[in-house]
């Protein structure tokens, strides 16, 4: 192999032309799984929301621009990526202020069952909110176990099965269906959070019957930094849970601005506050350019390239872990590797123009985003480490101190 | 009085040269009391975030641009307009969460107290989240009494006495003073919802040792639609209350990731997700234009817009019912009247080219910010009302049936 078939496969790819959409840092990008890049469509809308809707309809804008369906609107569009149905998905709020909603509103349904259970090495945020709505009720626990585990856990007390479905650091993948029938054979409700899948991995939640997820739009779905998350709650259940966070927006009656709270029909009454329509309108615009694709062909790519980088690197740098599956079909959209020296590594990586993602204490995430990659930079990125490696180029570790890499 | 004294009083106004740095819809703008105008400055702020910021330094800026410090820096900013010290106030979610924060702090630090007590007209949605974090504590009590009649059901069970400074109706203003030594006076946490006073109001919250507060950045600040909310925690208290929503914003160590919840020290706890960069920096321009302005200037702008407004109406539009008090130092930024015929009032007047806000079931509220409203605009509009008034302009009820307005 060569750097030129590289260059092959980048001809024959036929997401190739999506790159022009974006605009992309100065060398490459590897951390689309932490802040996707920005689309240059954004730019337009944005303006276009600033000049012609804040600035000439001001606060007629709510009705005449459709502001107020943009939770729903947005809320439908991710629904499509994840194969949730109609009316199944809003935007609103955080991914951890979606979690807390979700996390208590699945334990007051289900009076008889006290247990939260989850992996113990799950994404500490979701941890922390777990936590906190345990914290609020005596009563309730907080069951953390290893991911292989979970089957043991489960019991007639457990009323939600959360778990991430890409894991954060190793990309790991649960198999949802399998999940999901488990959690309910033990007669839980499932929990997804989809921070690390929507908009890399074609998802099927109404099929396999989710009752509840959250996600980001801000990693894959390429929303912006900060941009609002979303969440899912099987239509079937939507009537019989409510949120904790009553908010005007979820109220049955927004503009009404009764005294009695009267939680919405569906899905709306997941919302809280008013939603920030310029942080929305720019995930909406980014997703509309998702929507372009078939999710099928991103998975593809997705996994190509991440074949492309396990089988480089084991080749060319052998002095990395991989802590990725091998298997591409257990491995979400980021490859991760350990080194004793990650933090000089990054650096060094950093300071030829590759932009990768250091995690205390030795780990590096690579994040491969389909949409904006080449078969090429792999190629590059591996061998520029490569060099890296074997030349033994100085770097400085985090306590600034000259470090020969090894 | 003739149009040419009010056309005087504009050329007399040292803010006048303010109104050329918005975007104003066509016609004038009476509703910056719920959604502020658009400052020119956040395309020019908007455009670099988008380009040079998430387009070039994607992820890293983060730190480069020092995303990760906006909820403090914004905080801080906000904290000179109402009176707060440094690091008292952060800008997180919406106003509904922050105050959900609030309260539940203030519960969880007050054990023998179990009253949340507050205004039966206090704006509904405030209400809604109180009757939440009551609905989450069995022993919790929310108490809602008439505005007359606060000093007489305080007691020694009362936690947390929680009011909107400025009636989001009536437009009617609480001393915040004398609110706060009151609910001290029996022991309680005083807590403002600053949404109509922010910006338009000189407020010294730290003099009076206000304990907790929230208000949203979109009405007087400008923020743009949906922008995030702020909170207010006096720093005496900031160690010894906890936020019930343990995001990992929150944490005293967000980046280490760490498997326990450890709450940051000072205001910081009060994060909780990850915070909505674009949204934000619009806010923080508009906040910016608003920090070159004494406070001092805008109000008493403020008060002769409303104090000539309510003359003009008592004289030419004397069927329209003033429910905001005559004495300016009681009124906050908006005057607001009742009219059997609200509805179809405020629609003939848009036709006219005024944007004010009707209310159900028969209220118009008339929003004056002081930055780009003119004196004259006080006169043309107090004379087309009166014409629609005496000539009894057809326009349609909420039914849309013609209806004539007497």
């Amino acid at each position: 192999m060569h750097r030129d078939d590289y260059l092959q496969y980048d001809q024959e790819d036929s997401l190739a032309s999506y790159r022009q959409y974006f605009t992309l840092p100065k060398g490459i990008y590897f951390c689309g799984h932490s802040l996707g890049a920005a689309p240059k469509s954004v730019e337009v809308s944005l303006l276009q929301l600033l000049q012609e809707q804040w600035g000439k309809e001001a606060v007629c804008a709510w009705n005449r621009s459709a502001w107020i369906d943009m939770p729903n609107r947005l809320g439908n569009k991710i629904g499509k990526l994840i194969g949730a149905k109609n009316d199944e998905v809003v935007v609103a709020d955080s991914t951890s202020i979606n979690l807390f909603k979700l996390l208590a509103a699945a334990l007051a349904l289900q009076p008889g069952r006290n247990i939260i259970l989850t992996e113990n090495d799950n994404f500490p945020a979701d941890l922390y909110i777990a936590e906190a709505v345990a914290k609020l009720h005596p009563e309730v626990k907080l069951i953390k176990c290893h991911r292989t585990q979970i089957a043991k856990h489960l019991e007639q007390r457990t009323a939600v099965l959360m778990l991430s479905h890409v894991h954060y650091r190793s990309s790991e993948v649960y198999d949802m269906q399998f999940m999901t029938e488990l959690a309910h054979q033990h007669g839980a409700l499932m929990l997804w959070d989809l921070a690390h899948s929507a908009g890399i991995f074609p998802l099927e939640l109404s099929k396999h019957n989710v009752d509840l997820a959250v996600g980001c739009t801000y990693k894959y779905l390429n929303g912006g930094p900060g941009s609002p998350a979303f969440l899912y709650v099987r239509k079937e259940l939507q009537q019989h849970i409510q949120s904790p966070l009553t908010g005007w927006m979820g109220h049955l009656h927004p503009f009404a601005f009764s005294d009695d709270y009267l939680p919405a029909n569906g899905i709306n009454r997941f919302l809280c506050g008013t939603p920030p329509i310029l942080s929305m309108s720019a995930a909406e615009t980014s997703i509309d350019l998702l929507l372009t694709i078939e999710m099928k062909k991103i998975r593809i790519k997705s996994q190509q390239l991440s074949e492309q980088l396990i089988e480089l690197m084991s080749r060319y740098c052998g002095s990395m872990q991989r802590v990725s599956p091998l298997d591409s079909h257990l491995r979400g959209g980021h490859v991760a590797y350990l080194h004793p020296q990650a933090f000089a590594i990054n650096q060094a990586l950093l300071a030829h123009g590759f932009i990768t993602d250091y995690r205390q204490p030795d780990l590096i995430r690579i994040g491969l985003s389909p949409l904006y990659l080449r078969y090429v930079d792999i190629w590059d990125f591996v061998h520029t480490l490569k060099k890296i490696l074997d030349e033994k180029i100085y770097c400085h570790d985090q306590f600034n101190r000259p470090v020969k890499v090894t």
